[in-house]
């Protein structure tokens, strides 16, 4: 690896609206070198070995929690876990304390899912230490975006400018939706948006994406669909009239990849509610990359946490 | 050690019955070199370095998830743990999509407990990782049955064929005791059962065991006794009239062990409720193996875990 | 590293009073080697590796257990966490068998948190493997007491006998200040504890502490303030009129530390009840330790393990 020289120039990742375009390129270039770890009978290299990553889940997940172990441990990272339930947080212990707390013994990097907009960042102005957001509310989801965009990469030779993307579902509280219409418009991705009116926020209207209401409109001669999990307590905040009207409105099915270009790939960002937000044929079909997001989120959170944790070294110590 | 040509067959194991003997035969010996190296002061060797175990426990466990914990971090591993509650299952995703999910991660290994009989072969068949099964349902726990064979081989010096192992208590709803029949009896050892007859399965005619429901008629001249461990809530199901009456006609006490040969060993897979599945004093005399079946768990589990870990690499490193 | 030559007495650690002044000595000297090791870009060293810690946290506990489990990290030991819920406690079994199953599993060390006083005692008796008390009900926390010992050592350049500590708060319920006392007065510190009469233990007059009830008193000249948590379950159980009237009473605010010497030290173990226990904005002044207490509590589990796990190996092989 030829990496020796990069010096990586943020403490923190709280959204992908901070990284430049060679940044982005950094991070493509880093997971593709850690990708080809991951297929290996041995999946493990001394970079990281004698660092500390926290992995402070204060929502429940599993994907992306695990997905971060999984990378911090491949690169001889230690991890340590820990839950809302378990932190001192349940004693009424604020935010900031716990995190200084945790801070103290020294780690190179803090991951935090909170259920809070702004949590991340809320620490990473207090802390010495890296922080990742792992998501934060409704707001920000740097890292599944970074590895929704390695993932097309790869799919699409590494071009990238002059395709389309559709974001079908409900794209008002989703943090994926947000970060994905961020940092893949700036890479000359186009962008369209399908979901009811309810789901839609009202600020589309300033974004850089073409909003739809109807999924056969919107499909048409796109390179991608993106599914987004539909929250089923959607429903009893009054914003869905009915799950079985919605699915047959919004649930991706066959039919609408007919009319998307040949070959269009197909991404969810898990856990699937199949047959709602996707066709269960779809989700295991050829085109699908779900499960090439998944591999691609380990190989990506690599690539972020080996730059954060090596970063301040003198050297990147490969 | 000279395990340098073994080829292990089985990407998966989901039962013993899928096990030839020559199989047992190399598990018993590739146990008892591990078993050494838990005595040392360094209890690791870097056989299973650069492997990934996951820990997928559906149902609560003490001591088979740390278990396999510690068989996987003694021989280098990385192990991952994952409970129900922290599974997108509780987001409603299905146990393919989870495993689909964990397998993208490219882990050697899913070892899996869960509640539902046959989902361990559910996910064998979906995932080109090795699956083990840990317990599913009432089925089957074979790596209890392998330790449990590992430790008698011990206690009996290598002498299996021949001996009388009577099995003692809810014989319908153990998946233990399934196990243990199957195996053991191919083995050449004789089987006794003993239960109530709400606790006896009705296909018990056609197992390879004699079934009593007197305890002091079936342990006569047996050369072991394994406790099973009575779930307080057969009673709520009116399998039972009452603990008091259960314990009093099935509690394996001191002077039934009179009525076994001398010397004779008692098992237990535990966790043990004393004075009901067995006599305080029996868990803790000189004869019980019941703690050797503890440290036995340990080193047969590291055994499963290196042949199936090692089977794809060419040659198993050691 | 010199202490190559350390034989260490002590099977256990169960609570200070066990200590020789040389024993503790020993402690700080190695904790203070092993804090070095925290502020390096690599934080680990190899001499725990292929030992095996079992951190057995019947209450729950963020600081404590993640400290122990960063301080065995560090030192490469492998970790191993259970909880009561994961535990089979929940299966009704008794500690001691789950003591004796984990045992069987061949650990070093187990560090036990549990909601009864004397359970480490209970364990140490029957467990041929060390123990450690991380805390058993009203009793002992020795481990917070040698971190907080080490703090002040710190702190004060080394100079413990002949200072005055202040311990404010719920002393009677405080296992903190019950094992802070023990230690600090053998080493020469003069004690003083303020509370409520309610808070006081009834046997206050026959430990070497001089007991206030109004905080302006008990802060005259102090070298240091040690808040300890109020329990809030503790104005339920009608000790407590009124949680606003003991603020007013009892929280340690600016002007309190106007009494004290000056540059005196402010000391909490966690987690805080701002604006009860202490007042915002002395927990993040300059002479606050509560973050350096967390530090060293790792540095001081550093050396309590490394000095249990090795006493046994002929040699310390550093």
């Amino acid at each position: 690896m030829n990496e020796t020289h990069i010096t990586w120039p943020h403490k923190d990742l709280l959204d992908v609206d901070q990284l430049s375009l060679q940044d982005v390129a950094i991070l493509l270039e880093q997971a593709s070198h850690f990708q080809e770890i991951n297929q290996r009978p041995v999946k493990k290299v001394p970079v990281l070995r004698g660092k500390s990553v926290v992995l402070f889940f204060a929502e429940p997940s599993t994907r992306t929690k695990v997905s971060f172990d999984v990378a911090g441990k491949r690169l001889s990272a230690d991890t340590y876990s820990l839950g809302k339930g378990e932190s001192s947080l349940t004693k009424g212990e604020s935010l900031k304390d716990t995190s200084l707390t945790l801070e103290a013994m020294a780690p190179d990097v803090i991951v935090i899912r909170h259920s809070s907009s702004g949590a991340a960042q809320f620490l990473a102005e207090r802390l010495h230490c890296g922080v990742i957001n792992a998501g934060d509310g409704w707001h920000a989801h740097p890292t599944q975006a970074l590895l929704d965009c390695f993932s097309l990469h790869q799919a699409w030779g590494g071009e990238l400018a002059g395709k389309t993307l559709l974001i079908v579902g409900d794209i008002s509280h989703s943090r994926v939706a947000r970060s994905n219409i961020s940092l893949l418009s700036r890479l000359g991705v186009r962008l369209r948006v399908c979901a009811p009116r309810t789901l839609l926020p009202l600020a589309v209207n300033g974004w850089p994406v073409e909003a739809h209401d109807t999924l056969d409109n919107a499909v048409r001669d796109v390179d991608a669909v993106m599914c987004l999990r539909l929250q089923l307590e959607r429903q009893q905040a009054g914003l869905l009239p009915d799950l079985s009207e919605y699915a047959r409105r919004f649930c991706l099915g066959p039919k609408h990849m007919e009319l998307a270009k040949p070959g269009a790939k197909i991404l969810h960002p898990g856990p699937m509610n199949r047959g709602l937000d996707i066709a269960s044929a779809l989700a295991d079909c050829p085109q699908s990359l779900i499960l090439d997001q998944v591999a691609a989120g380990v190989s990506m959170r690599m690539a972020i946490l080996f730059l954060m944790a090596t970063r301040n070294d003198g050297r990147a110590d490969v």
